[in-house]
């Protein structure tokens, strides 16, 4: 049974080392600016990574739920290589967030698109399920 | 054994929806009132709404922990039913808050009795399989 | 299968029943110094206790990504314990901020590195999977 989930469990892992590597720049960003916590206002640059590390960790939980209910519902290798555009997505966000506010945008539609294809994986595959089974 | 996980998984999708909704709120509000990222700070109205959707983001892995646990280990169709009833209470919460403060309490205290019932599921159903198998 | 993930499961809802301890210390202090949401800044020991919080929501999906592929994939009673020994460390990490943000460092080193072991196990674990299996 764990070869259903093991694609599905890697790209997790990779996901949460993703989750490391914002929070370590957060930190370091934190040094520069001489902004210790629990203080989260700071000069724009600091405001904007704190936000797109904010921002990364609140669809975190919803990336996993999804990307999980498409792999075990509807295919895995599908819903795993979903899971990778997104990470590498949300990579982008990040370091365009860094960079402006502006260049956040076009990584956050972009990865917005591929959630959107993991909750459509998600529904199909729920209702093939319960069309067979009813 | 997916059937033992479809309603679980079913419920998980309709919570990622809410949260999709709240999001898309949460825009519409920054677009109405100006108030572009990185910037969360601005008029009340603003304010409740961006606390509406952190604490709804914040509750939505604590809410998809228990709903598996208690799904899993106690009772599936029970579990999906108390995980919808909490996404109902959320949403009560959520549009209560975006009217005043205080609107956003009967919810709340609701959502968080659901909890407490998943909580309870959860933790007879695990000292029934401990009980069983030890 | 249960008894697979049943003290999975179990860490799962002591994770859950600590943060709703955290909540319930955001809550004490909010009425302590009359702050009320959505208000979320205040005096010192308000904005600690507040971002302690946060902290440990934030890290409550990822600690429990890793406990979980770490204990399927590797060894659920060693994942488990460490869970145990995580949560420890969060309850230290979140009774220190309140005293000061100082305090809050070691413990917050010490479940990093808890979180690093579990890692660790996650990729141990995945790997011998892929490597057993093709």
């Amino acid at each position: 049974m764990l070869h259903n989930i093991a694609l599905l469990s890697t790209v997790t892992v990779l996901a949460v080392l993703e989750q490391a590597y914002f929070a370590v720049q957060v930190i370091t960003f934190r040094r520069k600016f001489k902004i210790s916590p629990p203080i989260t206002s700071g000069p724009p640059e600091f405001e904007r990574i704190f936000r797109a590390q904010a921002n990364c960790s609140e669809y975190f939980p919803i990336f996993l739920s999804l990307l999980w209910v498409a792999g075990v519902f509807s295919h895995q290798v599908l819903a795993a290589f979903c899971g990778v555009i997104y990470l590498y997505a949300r990579y982008q966000y990040f370091r365009g967030y860094m960079h402006s506010a502006e260049r956040r945008l076009g990584p956050m539609y972009f990865s917005t698109g591929v959630l959107c294809i993991l909750i459509g994986l998600s529904m199909v595959g729920l209702l093939v399920h319960f069309v067979r089974n009813f």
